[in-house]
């Protein structure tokens, strides 16, 4: 039997509350334990509308918060791949691709191809939308980083080269708030969180 | 010294982390634990643009969205009241009020505004976009207790009168998803989870 337009929906949606079981590499500010794909969804969406003044391209907020809240969605398939994994992030595309087709593929088709759309967008940072919104989704997670003594950085042995490097949608999209990430590298350095990448040039 | 704008909205988007420590009866969908606050609001936003060909009154989704992901701000200082907590709801709006005069004053007057009217229009439930954002708000929880097994009207001794006075708020705002309320009403009824509140008439 064919499902109704509303029961796909709402197996859709049954689907997605998997992101709450999905951890990421960030602590919550706390330092209590690793935050979900949820929370971090909810906490980009919530900067998009109030630091949309740094954009420095004019954009669709109300658009950058959808594709901010289903940005994440495939990983509920293809979980979270840690952004310093090298090896992880050589078929993170595939994976990702692969659960695309799985999850999206349960909406009515319309949505599906909206749905689908928002996401393939964020990945590709080539528009003004898709731009601010990898801003924030690299800006949340330095943050909390830096609140929790360089957690991230301290277990991927990570460089402060790699982090400007992971950072420069913020240089790009959001470039008055770049200060504020050369200010949390010096600090992640002076705590030893961060290996100096000039030492190493 | 005067804080800068920007330091405001970053202050306000470190407390709000918060969100991720505060606890929802409701659990999670695998029943593993319980939601936080910033999952929920998550979830929600997903449904409001998901399901927004439901609302039988003409909506402005987007607001919606970002009445969605604010709504539940004030608990970081007032905490969650249990829905069916008698005593609890008794101060809950006085609560409420102090913490969102705390919590948003932290913002620059202009998005402190902004989010207040939001926040209160959520709870005054007197417009289209509140009445179904506030039907979501029921829906989401109702449907992660079904796959609990009715975890939080076991907690609380619920009755079925009780649940349907809860969800009121989808019968007005999206009533072609009432059915789904009855349905897993009725269910819960049969396996034990919810008292018959027709048999207490």
């Amino acid at each position: 039997m064919e499902q109704s337009r509303f029961d796909k929906q709402l197996d859709f949606l049954i689907q997605i509350d998997r992101m709450k079981n999905i951890e990421r590499q960030t602590l919550i500010a706390d330092g209590s334990r690793r935050e979900t794909d949820a929370e971090h969804s909810w906490h980009i969406a919530v900067m998009a509308f109030l630091l949309k003044e740094y954009a420095v391209e004019p954009i669709d907020v109300d658009r950058v918060v959808r594709m901010l809240l289903v940005h994440d969605l495939v990983e509920v398939y293809a979980g979270d791949t840690f952004c310093y994994d090298v090896q992880g992030n050589l078929d993170k595309k595939e994976r990702e691709e692969a659960a695309a087709d799985r999850l999206f593929s349960m909406l009515p088709d319309d949505q599906r191809d909206e749905i689908r759309a928002l996401f393939e967008e964020f990945d590709r940072m080539d528009t003004p939308d898709s731009r601010y919104a990898a801003s924030l989704d690299r800006l949340q997670p330095i943050i909390n980083n830096h609140l929790t003594n360089g957690h991230t950085w301290r277990k991927g042995h990570v460089n402060s080269n790699q982090v400007f490097e992971r950072m420069a949608p913020i240089k790009e999209a959001t470039p008055s708030l770049w200060p504020l990430v050369e200010k949390i590298v010096a600090h992640g350095i002076e705590i030893g969180a961060l290996v100096d990448g000039k030492e190493n040039a």
